[in-house]
Formats: C-alpha cells, structure tokens, sequence
C-alpha cells in the first residue's frame, strides 16, 4: 500500500459538507457552527467543494485566505478538513469567457450556464483552469496538518458531444481498433449499410442520428468512462504537483449507471460515495439491503475500507417525496455503513443553505438553527457512538461470497432491444442473489468481471450477457478448482463489442453448465410461470415458485435437472440445473424466479456445501456483518425490523462491546461483539 | 372611480365573440346572424380580436370599413359592440418582415408563424405595430356609440427569452436590486458558485442553463408579469391616445398560473375572465364551487363588478372530452356568474367557424345553422332572463370573509423542491378552504397578500410559505384587531426572493400563533394519518379526520391544542391550534387535512364568533350569493345538485324576483330574493 | 393486365430477407446456408436492400459481382432472387458529401447520419444516386433468370421539411389551388387571421409554427404521399430504364399511419406488406382478425394476390416483449395469409446478423446455426405445405362485402379537436365492423372512399368524417340499387379541406339515411350509456348493448328507429335507424357500441337479406376464406382456439385437399377444401 493511501487518523470520522462560504458575512452563525460541531462529536468537514467563485473570483485573481482560516480554526479545535477541489461547479466567468467549457448534449445542443457537473471533460481550457486551482489549493492549503484526505470534484458524471468530445473519441477507437476494417467487423456495421470508411466519419450517439448501432452505444460509454477517468488522474495529479501527498477519495453515487466506477481504481487512494437511500417506502429491511449492495460494492473497488461522504441527517428535498427518517435511523443507518467497511459516517450537509436548490434539504444545523432539534440529537447520538467505536477503523471484512455485477454488462444487456424492451430485471436479479447471500449472513464482495475469482467459494453470476475479458476461463477455473457458482438466463450472449456468439451459448461454457441455451421466451407483464421441483433433486428442493419475464428453454447435455416449468409449451423443460465440473458445482437459473426461490436455493446450497453461517439463526430483517483486524473479529448485528428481535447469540468467546447484552434487539438497534483472535 | 371605468348601459350583457371577417363573402350569412341575434336578445358582440389581416392585410394598408359597417349596422339594431384589438395573433406579413416578432421559447429556439399569443412583448416593431392599428381603431371606430367596451388582445400569456427580453430583465433587474452584489445576496448565488459578476451575466431560466436557482425563477415570472402589464398599458394608451375614452378590459383564463393577473389592476377598467368549467366530470356543486372561485377572484381584483367575458353554449373542442351541457347548466352557469358579481354572460362564440383549429367548439349558432338546436333554445332563455334581471346591474357584493391565494406565493412554494416533489396541495387546499366558507354561504372575496384585510372578519390563509409586502404585520394587526384567521402548514418559510427565514417560523409570527414548525414530514402518495380531537377543546370538535401528503410538527407556546396526530412518531403532537392574540384568535392546521376538516371547522368558528349566514339552513349542493345596490339587496338561491331541494327561505322581508317561489328548488333552477334596504 | 405484372413462378413463395454481404468472409456461413434452405423448401430470397456500402462503397465505385455469384448460385439451386433497391440505408460517404439528402424533422432540425429510412425524397442528389444505382442494378442484374421480382426500397415512411422539401409542396399546393385566395378560402385561414398573402409564406407543420391549421396539416400528408409515391417512381422508373421488366412492389407496414398507401396503386405490380402481430397477447383469434384485416387491405389494393413479405419465424426483438410463436402458430400464421391471398409466405430474416439493431430478432437460422431447432422445423413444416398447395397461387377472392377504412379520413378526424381529444375509436370501430363481417364468414374488401362500390352487397362506413371523391353520391347509388350500408356516428362532418359542411348533416347524405344530426356528446373514460331495442323492431334485435366515447343525437325524418338511448338527458332518442331508400337500406348506428352489437346486427342484416354464408355454423375462433380460379373454388378454415373445435363441413361437392378429415380440427390448424367449378 503506497504511503499515501492511508486516512491519518485514528477515528471513524463524523462530519460533512460544510459551506462557510455562503455565510462569511455572518460571524455569529460561523461560531455558532463550532460550538454546535463540538457538540455533536464532528471530526472533520469536507470544504471547497463549491467554492471555486469564493477562491478565484475573477479569473487569475486567488482568494484562498479566508477557506485557510477556517481550516486552521477547526483544526485547533480538533476538527479535520477533507479538502474539496472545486471542479464540480465553475465560476460564471469562466463559462463566459470560454463557452467551450459549456458541455453538448447528445442533441448536440450546447448548454447555457447554470446548475453544476456541466462542464466538458475533454476541453483543454477547463482542464487547465482546474489544474491552476488545483495545484494551488494543494500547496496553499493541503498541506495544513488539519487536512485529512483531498476529494476530488463532486459526483462526476454525465457526458459531452462536443467537437473536442467527437475528436478525442475518434483518436480512442483508433487507439483501440487500429483500423477502421477492424472497427466494421467489430462492430456488424454490414447491418444497414453503415459501413464507416474512416474514423472521421464515427460520430457519438445521438437520437439525432444514430443510437441502434449497439457497440458504438457501449463503446461510447466507456469512452466517457475513460474521459472522465483522465479528468480525474489530472485532478489528482494537480494535486501531487502542488506538492501535497494526502490522499484522494472522490465520491460516487452508488447505481448510478452513466460511468465505470471501476475503472476509477488507478486514480483513487480512497472509494466513497453519498448514500441517499428512500427510507420507509418499503419495508426498512428492503432499503437497507439495497443499501448493503451498494456499501459492499464501494467496500469491493479497493478492498479496503471505504467512506460513507454524504448521507441525509433528516430528509432530501430532490426525491419525490421529502420523507422523515423515522427516530433511530439515522443511527441504523450510519452504523450500517461502519458494518460493511465505511471508516466514518458523513452528511450533507452541516449547515442548511438559505437560498436555491438544496436549500430545504436536511442539515446537522437547520435554519432555526438551535441545538434542541430531534435531529441535532441524534446527531449527537451517532457522534458519541462513533467515538466509543474507534478500534474498528481500519479493520477489514473477508468475504466467501462474491456477487458479480458488471457495469459494461448492464450497458451492452439493457441497450440490446430483446428480449423484453419494457425492462430487463438486471438489478432485480442481482438484489435477489445478494439478498439470498446476505439472509445467510454471508460477507459479500460485490465485483465485477475483471475482478480476481479465486478468493471466493461462492459465485453469484445474474444475467452475464457480455462476456468479456476471459470471464469464461475464470468460471470455468473457478468451478474446476471447487467453486460453486450460479450463474442465470441471458448469460454468455454476446462478446466484448455486442457481438452474438455463434454455436452453442452460454457462449465457450456450456461444457461447465452441461446445458445450451435454445430458446429464450418474454413474457408479458400480466403472465407468469413456475418452477416445479422434481422428485429426489439433489438440493432437496421440494417448493413451487413462480417467475416471470424471461424464461429460458435449454436443452441439457451433462447437467442434473433440478426444477422444471410447470406450464406453457415448454412444461416440463429445466428451470434450475446443476452440473458438476472438476471438483465444483455449476448451477444455472432458466428463468426469472421470485425473490424466496433465491433463498431457498442458497440456504440449500449452503448446506450441501458444509458452510458456516456467522449466526447459527438468522430471523427475518436482521443484517449480521464482520470486520476483523489482525488482532479481533467483529459481529455487527442489526434489527431493521419495525419490532423488537430475539436473537440466540454466538457462545464461543464473542463479548458485547456495543449495545444493551441479553437475547432482545429492539428496532432499528445495534449490536456490536468482538472476539480476539 | 374614474368617468371611464364604467360600462354605459343599463342591461346585464348577453352576447360573445363575433367573426364576421370569416363571413364577408356569404351576406346572407351575416343576415341570419343578426336575426337569430335579435331572436336571443343579444345586446353585445365582441369584434375584431382575431381580425388582424383583415384590417391591415398589408403592411399599412388599413381596411376598416367592413368593420365600421358591422358596428353601425348591429348599433342600429341594439346590439353594442366591445372592440377588440388585434394583438392576440398578428398576420403573415408582419412575422415575415419582422421576424424579431417571434417568440423565443426556453430553449432559446424562435417560433415559426403559426397559432396565436405567441409574440414577443419587448419587441419594439411589434409594439410600434400594435399601437398604430390599436389608435386607428380608437380613432376611427372607437367612439362610435355602438362601442360600449375596448377589449385588449385576448388571454395574454406565455413568456418570451428572446436577446431583446433578455436585456429588458436585466434593466428590470438592476432596477429592483441596484448592485449585483445585493442581488447575489438577495438571491442565495453563493450556493454552487453561483456568484454573478454583472448583471449582463443573467439569463432567463433555462432547461439548457439554469432551473434551480429558485430567485431566478421567481423574478423572470414578476418579470414576465411586468413586461406583459407594459404591454397592456402600451395598447390602451394607443386607446386613449387614438381619442377614445371608453373603458378597457383584457379576458384572463381563471387559476392560469403563468401571469400575476393581480398587477393588471393598474391599466384595467373592468375585470373579465373565459369561463370553462368541465362539466359533469365531477359532481355539478364541486365544478360550481371552483368556477365561484375564479368568479370572486376576478371581482375581487377591482372590487366591482366583472365580466364573464367568454362561456361555451355547448361544449368545448380542446378539452380532453367535448362534453355536452344537459340542459339547464347553461342557464345556472351564466346566473352564477351573475350571483358572483359579473354584468353579463357572454360566450366564445356566436357563430361557429367552418374550419381550422375552434370548429368544433360550441357555438351560439353552429354549422347547421337553424334556430330550432337545444342550444339556440337555451342560449334564448338565458336572453330572457338577463332582460329580467337588468336591475342587478352594478351591485355588488360585500363580504366579510376572505381567502387569501396569492400568484407569487403559487410561484415560489411550488418551485422550492421540497417538501413533495410529486406534488404540493395549494390550489386543493384553496378550493377546500373556499369550500368551507362557501357551504357557509358566506360571501367570500378572494385576495392577495398585498391586498388589505381589515374589512373582513374571517381570513383563511393556506400554505402561505412565502411573505412579502409586510403579510405579517398585516396578519397581527389583523388578529389583534379581533378578526379569526386560520393558517396553514407551510406557511412562513421564505421571504420574498424565496430565502428562508432563520430562527423560529412561521417567520415573524410565531407569538400570534403561540407556536413554531420543527419539522415537516412528507407522506409518500399511499400514506395517510389522521387527527383525533382533544377532550374538551374550545370548538368542540368530535370528530376523527383524515390527512395525507404533509404532516408538520409544531412546538406549542401558548397555544391551546385542539387535535392532535393519531399514528407515527409523532403521534399526539398537535394537528390544529387556536392562538388567542389580541381581541382575536389565530387557528393553525398543521396538517393537509381532508375536506370535511375544513368544513366543520368553519361551521364552528362560526358557531364561535356568532356570525350569522344568509339562510339559517343550507342543504349540500345550495349555492348561497348576494349582491346589494343603495337600495336593495338581493339574495341568489341555485341549487346545483341533479335532484330537487326543500328550502327554508328567509322570512324578513324577502320578495322573489326571479324563480319559482315556494319550497321547493328544482334542479340547476335558481331562484333570487330581493329585500329593500 | 400488363405483361410484367405477374410473378413468373409457379410456386406458392417461400423464402425472406438474407444479407449474405454480413458474412462474405465466412464462406463455410454461405454454404451451410443454402444448404439448409433446400431443407426448408425455399425457393426465393430477398437480398439487396441494405447492401449499398457494399454495391457502392465509394461514391461510383460499383461493386456488383458477389450479390449478382449469389443470384446466380441460388438459381443453380432453384432458389429466386427479389431483388431489393438499397434506398432505405444510404451509405456514410453519400451523407457526408451531400447533407441534403439527410432529412429536416417538424423542429426543422437536420438529422445526422445514422439508422435507417431518414433520407429526403425530395433532394435531387439523393434521388440521382438512388438512379444510378437502381439502373445499374436493373441493367446487371435484373434480368438475370433468378430475379423474379424487384423489391424498392424497404418500408417507405418518414417525412422531411427541409427548404427542397418546402419549396416543393408550395408548388404542389400552386397546383392544387391555382390562387392564394382559393388556399385561403378552403383552408379556412381567415380564423385567427392566418390569410396567406402569398404561396411563398406557406410552411409545414411544425410545433414550433403551426400546428392547428387542420387544412395544412391534412394537404402536408398528402403532399408527403405524393412525393413518397413519386420517389418510388422514379426508382420504378431507373429499373425500367435499366432495362429490367420485372414486377415491381414495394413492402408496407400494416396499419402505417403516415402514407396514404392507396396511391401507390399507380406504381407497384404487385402489393406486399410486413406482419408482424404480436401473438398471444389477447386471444389468438383476435390477433389473427386484426391481422386478417391487414391481409385483406392489401389485397384489395390492387385487387388480385399479394405477398406477405415479411414475417418473424419466432419473436421480434424491437416490440415491448419479444414472445415467443408457440408451436402451430408460424403454420397458422402463413396459411392465413395463403387464405386471405398472398402468394407467398416470407420472413425476415433468412440468418440473424451477429451484431447491431436486430441482432436478436427471430430468424429462420440464429445464431446457434443449426438444423435441430425449434423454429428450422417449424419453417419446414411451412415449407412442405406451400409446396404442396401450389395450385392456390393466383387464385383470387371475390367478396360480396366491404369495409370503407379510409387514410385520408383517419388523418382528418383524428386531427379535428373534438369531440374528444383523448381518443377517437377509428380503428376500433372498424375493427368491430370488419369483425362483425368476418364472424359470418365473409370474405372482406378494405377499401377507401375513392374505390368503387357496385361491386358488393353489404357496406360497412365506420365514423366516415370527411367525405371526397363524391362519396355520398356512390352511397347513394349503392343504396338505391339494392345494396345494404351501414354507417356510423361522426360521419359527414367535413369536406376534403376539412371545412364543415353547413346546414343538415351527415352532409348531402341526410335524405338516405332519413334523420340528421343534432348533437354529439363525448362521454367521459369511466361513462356509458346503453342502446336498447324498440318493441317490434324490424331486425327483431332484442339484446340491450353498452355504449361509450361518443353519442350522437339525431332527428329522424323517414328512418325506422330500431334502438334507442337507454339514459341521460337524450334517453329515448335513436341510437340505431334503418332507412329504406330505393332497392337497398341504410342503417345509421349513433353511438360507439360494443362489439357484440355489430355481431348481432350483421348476423340480423344476413338474415334480413338472406344471404348464405360459407358454412351454415362457425363456432368461435374459427375463421373461413375463400379463394378462386377459374375451374375451381377452395375454403379454407383455420381454427385460432387454443382446443380443438368441432364442425360441420359443407357436404356439396367439396373435398379436403389438406389438413386432416373429419368433424374436428385440432388448435391453431387449417383444413382445405376445394370443389371444382
């Protein structure tokens, strides 16, 4: 690990967005900030991160006094800055005197100015005034002994269609094809005549123009991938360059699907991302499972501990509706995030604006502004619990299990246009394989396909369209080696351009499945099948279940039919199968099966497998989580249930070192025990 | 009042919309108008809205002779002309010459020629244009004593983002604010870097630039409000300046959201709205009820009489079903109209088009052309009956309750992202506070937050979240004076560039309420909560009610607590209080309660404060109005309900004019009382 | 009949699209191909009519040999070649160097390259290119003995408003009108002062100009028909001067709303069409009606056999759900079309591409290659069949019945606003009529208003709004001379510019239907109302029929009413008439009835004129044709339930020439019977 990969501080960090800036002409509020920051046990505050009007007003003129002033003013007071580089909303000026900056759309439209993450990526002039200011926050400010970590830009996303755009991408493909013979081949431009004759002549999707040519589509995106990446590495390296060694987190937003999170692994020291799940729409267990998935996906990028950036003290103001959170979730929630690996829980934002956009969103500070609000409380019940946690910063998880969902694949699977073009159940899938793990209690690295199998006992493998990067031979030395996977319908279809495989499919992997794909039927909303057991299946399965949207019909060489479909012309055809390859276990799911399907199947897996589960029981709506350091294991229980729990606690040496001990969770409470190696 | 501002002539009117121009060539087209004319007693036409390539088919060739000819001929027949001014759809030529005549849309696209409203009201050419064809009309057929009214363009409305439009902001900009550095804070720029350097660095709000800054938004509508008031003012001094000293009008379009119909005031003699209630969708009263808004809304703008400016005899072409009227709506719609304050009953139109975009809409006389259709037979009763009635004719109406429902607010509150994005209820709780004052039978004027409130007794205030103008103040005064107000939820938060207010709110009037909001809960569209009343409250309330969408949560001073929240964390705080302020009361809702709520609470207050209602018993779906001159007043009874009511009329005094007398009120029959003063 | 307007092949067609130019570098694809066509019976292939990159790859650099060794090859093999024209894709270079062949949409936006169908059929660079390649095409290949047929382009559709385009329809209007007054008097521009002064300022409809001219709207689509059908002929046009004589046809899409497809009569051979139904989404014999209609449209263009040229083998890919044909279906589906009168059965697509757009749609070979599947078997099944009926080829029906379904009247009405805007049950009604024929097994022309009717015996006029082309006049005659008509509510209403007709309406018409129109209410979505019978009606109907959408009110002169509004305030008034008028009856129905009613009132029609149907008993879901030659007359009877049917077979002189004897027909099978003459 590089020297610099590390937060310096022994805490799990508190905090979040704060915006001085916008109340630098009222000193009372700023001190009063403080002294309710003390109070809650806030550690550190992400600054700068809007600021950029504040630090370099007019363009070359550089204001950085009063941001260093308050850095060194917290710091004295114990309070750690995250210093954010102001990439993410850039000055009027700027906008004016170079409209270049101003991003095009895929109408090829250019924006006027206004909201923010707007900017183009690829414009040289942005790069360099970004760089400027960059470079001089980092020897000006990121090296004040307060400043923790830098954090670059904010939520990176969208895309550009200008000029610059149009041209860097066609210097990328030429990069990746060589020659244009090779893009046609790739990408079947023989369909429609679309023959390019040259790389001058590609041109982004646009519903313009052309937005059926599937392999651009995907190639596009991982142009903007790529695009946005290098943005990122120049950030960074402004960063270095002005000679600061802190290092570097950026924060994402969890499914968002426009960018390969990924492919940000090269450039960041630390993953984050702002979670910002709708509490109370459905049942709380349901929205911390989602939410889970999304901790373990940023826990998964680096392998490493990772921070939750922002999350709402009260309410949003974007989502459709401005829900409450409801007495004891804010401290669920922000225990959560510690349980899958976050080193701190962190909000948007300290201090409510009083104007624009955001300004009715939720805040540690409220307009009223006094401390006797129920949501400072509990702020301050997060701060005092934080504090008492400390030794499990920097402590790790070690999953068994891994679930594989691929951003490149959800691109090429979702554009595909069939089988089903009012909705392909990716996520879905995904959500019910993870929760099937995480019933069991099963630690799980959610990974994608380049990502390293062999670390893992269990695979989970929904709807793997694309096959990419040798995935195959990684399955197939997976199985062989012992593995168990189980991989679903729509898997093994197209190559790494969207290209279908000839022959049988799951494309160069049916031997390891025992089966070929013949058939693949949509169904309409309104219908639905069901997977009937057969007698004395191995698993023991002995339940009905139903599934909709797709059901795949496959015609089995080697593989043991485990379940079959109940009804329509393929009654009787397999549903689940199971085939075993070395000294592994291949299964594989027909059809998109109800949610208990899943976990039966796992349950049933997880026996015949001789695996251990971290509780012996584990009741419905209870989330049970491990980190571990070279010196301690951790077991993270959590009620997420409207209603208290019973829980029968491990014997073997585990002690209670947070919550109240004996066999009752109440609601929405946490449960923290800890046994030395 | 000024000598001008008043309609000479001593009837109800009873006409519509005219288009002859489309008739030239077929006289003896025009020879059965007049006669069917005469058979409805029609004593007003409106001529010449749409007649613009008529007049001046080329640029500065005036035809008017057919126009003048019509007048006189009409005029000499009885029948009075309101003369319209052509502005609401210009000709060919002048889009052609002078393209700058073209809207330019949000997205900064110009308008081709086509449809009408849809020119730019900073543009000097057109104004120029306007204003010359608008004084020779003056001029030349103005003061023709057939001309009773100048009716200017016709529903003006639509904004326009054209570079002209754009510097006329700005300057309207730097009028309001003086310096840019007052109006960045005025207007919260700080947040996201927003920061202007200049006032030439402001542009409209704009999908493609900027829709989140919630100030901007709000002072382009004040704005377009201003630009468009300009406009108007522009043609009647074109009017006036042309020698013609008739007053004027402009139609306005009911609870249209885009125009402060409030800032017309100033250039407008009498006050006049299209009337277009979809009948038969919903229940006859609940249609009624919120056409009798619109109406007292457009009286209350002038505090005079107004006029229902257009109706349809039949049904409407442009909603989404073109409904019949059963017989006997448009009789009760048009003495609704007169119940509430208008001097007339006039329709869109009196002879349907045979082609493009209206002929299908209902008509005096349709495409059939004959004098024995249901409609002609109707339209001919409504004629008798205004005939009758001539006597009400400038009386008007003088209530002591007022409902406060105010634009700019609308504006602000439905922009501020927050608390429910999927919809915020200010016109439903509008409708069902009017509702409430209206099942009383009260009189109600319909007012905004710059109006005066001392003449009322009662002042029902919902989500009145933006303050401005001193509301307040008024409010106190209006309380401690003695007056019942009730407030809503929501009201309070911002000030009048959508800043919210810091430290306790309601802003500035939390003592009058003897409480403070804490927080506001959003309720996803499935929810709901109820209010359960308090043992022994004042009001005796005893019922439970529903509500949904938002819950605030209050902290209570001196306020006594008269409901409180049935279910949720915050179960037992309260849901409706009464403030006792001065030699006044103060309520406050803090819920979005149902209908009934609303209803039995304003039947309380009543009880309460001992006001009397016009009849001692109002049966459901009885609306209850009175106009009063020096001499008389006059009581107007219409049941709207589809069977036959029993009534118990008053005894005091009362004599009926119009309607059959005895007990019973047929239905959509109306019956009018008249008592002399 | 022309000499080259006949298919010169003594088969039934079997075959469809194949882009052999994907796959010219995998040999061992092309061989294994054909070898697998002669499996499947196919005896013709379209090929061509996406492949100009690669008969043009660069501007005048032809590339003609491997399509023409393909022809070739297949001919050796007893395979034919349709040859496509390659208008429907252009390729990269021709939209590079000449943008103006690349479309302007309504916005007046210029696409950019991409996708498919998007040139301007008014740009003389595009059509000189299309020239050239199609003569050269004609010249070089079409007279090879294997081209049976020429195929233009590929799904004709689209409209352009560029300035050519533009330029182009005022000359066709200048045409049409002579004088600008004569345009502005039929066009009804007077309404909201729309005078044109001049051709010149005429624009097409754009939602940023006009939109609500209904005159200007109906004449842009029929200028984009007659600039569609002149582009189609002048690629006729180049084969013909390439020296090609073959028969020509065009592919159209079904219910295709944007061309009048009739006026294509004048250039195509012979009429073909792609189907594809989305099966199993409502009961089988619903879809296999709507289809049928499709069928018997397009072989009432021409009046003799047409070509089903394109259907999927499996699933589609771009509909919502790509459902699978359950077994039987592709069997069913062919033959129907063999029933109503295609010569052929055909599919897209011969072989799956491997990438882009359609990559997933149902082909007669996918991407596994195989001859074990599924679909290749059910293909040769079809394949057998045909082979085995090749006796029906060029036989034709001779319907005694009609359906007027009229483009120009679709456009007009649906455009009108009123009387409902939220729908307007064309279709729906048509289908219900067409259905109504079908249930009592007669065979069907769908014909439009231009269309001779002397021929028939049984009228159906669904909602005929604009009446042209005299076609009150030819109901009169037909009506006079004995025939059977019966129209429906909204019929008459406006003339061929869409003007209303004044006075008595449906206009000139009302002496033969005896009644006039008074009133049409819209009903709201959640409304009906209900016919009921007369006591002693003449068609002794005796059921009582839901009605919704629209109710018209008339006023009858001599008609009998038969049926009469159950409620509202017009309860009592007709909702079915029947006027004797000469030898023959019109029948007018008021309301938009239920399906039912239609049924019953055709099955009460047929006995009141005694006439016979096919086979004395059809149960549900079956459905009978009839085709002819000059020695013999064949019935086909097809069972679309999902169970097996019992029947009872005409017993005079008919034999089953295929399917399987006996009282029972198995599901979604077909039973042929032939009696000689």
């Amino acid at each position: 690990m590089e020297k610099n990969a590390e937060i310096g501080l022994d805490q799990l960090l508190h905090g979040g967005d704060y915006n001085p800036e916008q109340w630098l002409d009222s000193p009372e509020i700023l001190k009063k900030d403080l002294e309710l920051f003390l109070k809650a046990k806030i550690n550190v505050i992400t600054l700068g991160m809007f600021s950029w009007s504040f630090l370099e007003p007019e363009e070359g003129t550089y204001q950085l006094e009063w941001l260093l002033k308050i850095v060194d003013k917290m710091y004295k007071h114990g309070i750690y800055t995250i210093l954010g580089t102001p990439s993410g909303a850039r000055p009027q000026w700027l906008a004016k005197s170079y409209p270049e900056v101003l991003r095009v759309n895929e109408n090829r439209e250019r924006a006027l100015f206004g909201s923010r993450h707007n900017h183009c990526y690829t414009s040289l002039v942005y790069r360099k005034k970004v760089y400027d200011i960059n470079r001089l926050l980092a020897k000006e400010v990121g090296n004040h002994p307060g400043v923790l970590l830098i954090h670059l830009s904010n939520e990176y996303g969208g895309d550009c269609h200008c000029p610059l755009c149009q041209a860097k991408f066609r210097q990328w493909l030429k990069a990746r094809y060589k020659t244009i013979e090779e893009l046609n081949r790739r990408w079947s431009t023989a369909f429609w005549s679309h023959t390019y004759q040259s790389f001058e002549q590609v041109e982004s999707p646009s519903p313009k123009g052309e937005m059926l040519l599937h392999a651009l589509n995907l190639d596009w995106k991982r142009f903007v991938t790529s695009q946005t990446v290098d943005f990122a590495r120049m950030e960074k390296q402004a960063i270095r360059e002005g000679g600061c060694d802190k290092p570097v987190t950026a924060n994402f937003m969890g499914d968002y699907g426009g960018l390969n999170y990924r492919k940000f692994k090269e450039v960041l020291d630390i993953a984050s991302w702002d979670s910002y799940p709708e509490w109370h729409r459905k049942p709380e267990i349901e929205t911390a499972r989602e939410t889970a998935m999304q901790h373990d996906f940023m826990r998964s990028l680096l392998k490493k501990p990772f921070l939750m950036m922002e999350s709402s003290p009260s309410s949003t103001n974007w989502q459709e509706v401005s829900k409450l959170r409801k007495p004891g979730i804010l401290h669920a929630a922000s225990l959560q995030a510690i349980a899958h690996g976050s080193d701190g829980a962190l909000y948007f934002q300290m201090r409510q604006s009083r104007g624009a956009s955001e300004k009715l969103h939720g805040a540690v500070i409220d307009h009223y502004g006094g401390e006797d609000t129920r949501i400072f409380k509990e702020v301050c019940q997060v701060g005092d619990t934080l504090s008492d946690l400390a030794e499990l910063r920097n402590t790790v998880q070690k999953p068994k299990a891994a679930l594989v969902y691929d951003t490149e694949n959800r691109w090429a699977l979702m554009d595909a246009q069939g089988p089903r073009n009012c909705g392909l159940p990716y996520k879905e899938t995904a959500d019910k394989m993870y929760g099937a793990l995480r019933k069991q209690g099963l630690d799980t690295d959610v990974i994608d396909m380049e990502d390293e199998f062999s670390d893992y006992r269990i695979l989970m493998i929904p709807m793997l369209y694309l096959f990419r990067a040798g995935v195959e031979n990684k399955i197939r030395r997976f199985v062989e080696h012992g593995g168990t996977a189980v991989m679903t319908f729509w898997s093994g279809v197209a190559d790494d351009t969207d290209r279908c495989f000839l022959g049988e499919t799951p494309g160069n992997i049916t031997d390891v499945l025992g089966l070929r794909r013949t058939e693949i039927d949509g169904l309409y909303d309104e219908e639905e099948n069901a997977a009937v057991p057969m007698d004395s299946n191995s698993l023991f399965l002995n339940k009905k279940y139903t599934c909709r949207n797709l059901c795949e019909l496959v015609k089995v060489s080697s593989a043991e039919v485990l379940m079959t479909y109940e009804r329509d012309f393929y009654k009787g055809l397999p549903v689940l199968t199971c085939n075993k390859y070395g000294k592994g276990k291949m299964y594989y799911v027909c059809a998109d099966m109800e949610e208990g399907f899943y976990a039966d199947l796992m349950e049933a897996v997880l026996k015949a497998e001789h695996m251990e589960k971290p509780l012996p029981f584990i009741p419905e709506g209870i989330e049970v989580t491990t980190r571990e350091s070279g010196k301690a294991k951790y077991l993270i229980i959590q009620n997420f249930n409207r209603q208290t729990v019973k829980l029968a606690l491990p014997q073997d040496g585990y002690k209670v070192i947070y919550g109240t001990e004996g066999e009752e969770l109440e609601r929405f409470s946490t449960l923290i025990l800890k046994k030395d190696k």
